[in-house]
């Protein structure tokens, strides 16, 4: 979960699906290696998981973002979110065992088009597209897709976290 | 799951169950923040799975370790274990819904001290112990604690896998 206000009046315009680009494998846009951002834990009691993570040492950041924690937890980010919030983002069923672990671990783009064709290949390598990527709320841009067991990702371009080249993220106040 | 075999004869003594050390809250004693160093996602097919990763381009490391695959993904390490023997290692119940995801966050600390005393810290903030810190058959020690939600958080030290200051492993080849 990427889910935070984004301050900036970001004009990327859309891209065309994520398309073929001139280099990669047939009809897969050559993209950077995955690399894991941000984990999203699902909870059913917000405050009650924001003391508990606070209580080991936690900084929380991005304050005014409603509805949502995000705490630095060394060189990731880790956010807090309702379960079923959550669930819905992803495009899962939250009941399901084996579908929706209540984890989504997120990749963070350094724009829409690598977010389309980081989709895009993962789907060509066998896993399975949770949500299309489309423009969020929250001023960015995000996709879900399973790993063959599930797992879900999430594929996200957030113009308000500035991104490091190892998938790092550094958070607002 | 760190798991790996280790090459160092680790001789650190056996601590004393995590004690009350001399700083910190009460009975608590004062341990680094909570930090994600790795991730394992649990899979059904191991090596399905490490295709899988491997076309999105991660690098595998570690390679010598049997049964369980590492990949480096940015800053933090994923690595890829069977489901029911990941279950089994953090002492969850595999198949229960809102019980085990399938997936654990580790915490990586630097001496088996504190392994003990962010596991201890963790339980007194809220979270719920899995399986006790023990030495493992890959040379290290560790622990597990879900947290209110039941996420589950391997706490664990392992000498084969240098720790930077921010939680950061390094992996040899």
């Amino acid at each position: 979960m990427n889910t935070a206000e984004n301050t900036d009046d970001e004009t990327v315009p859309f891209p065309n699906g994520g398309g073929a680009g001139p280099a990669g494998r047939a009809g897969v846009r050559a993209v950077p290696p995955l690399h894991v951002s941000l984990i999203t834990l699902g909870v059913v009691d917000l405050e009650r998981a924001i003391l508990f993570y606070e209580a080991l040492g936690l900084t929380r950041r991005v304050r005014k973002a409603e509805g949502v924690a995000f705490f630095e937890a060394g060189a990731v980010v880790l956010s807090l979110y309702p379960r079923h919030e959550l669930a819905a983002d992803a495009g899962v069923v939250p009941g399901r065992a084996g579908q929706f672990g209540g984890i989504a671990i997120a990749c963070n783009r350094s724009s829409r088009g690598e977010v389309d064709a980081t989709l895009i290949r993962a789907v060509a390598a066998g896993g399975r597209a949770l949500r299309p990527a489309q423009a969020t709320f929250w001023g960015g841009y995000s996709g879900y897709v399973a790993d063959p067991d599930g797992h879900a990702w999430e594929v996200a371009h957030n113009p308000g976290f500035p991104l490091g080249p190892d998938g790092r993220l550094s958070l607002p106040e």
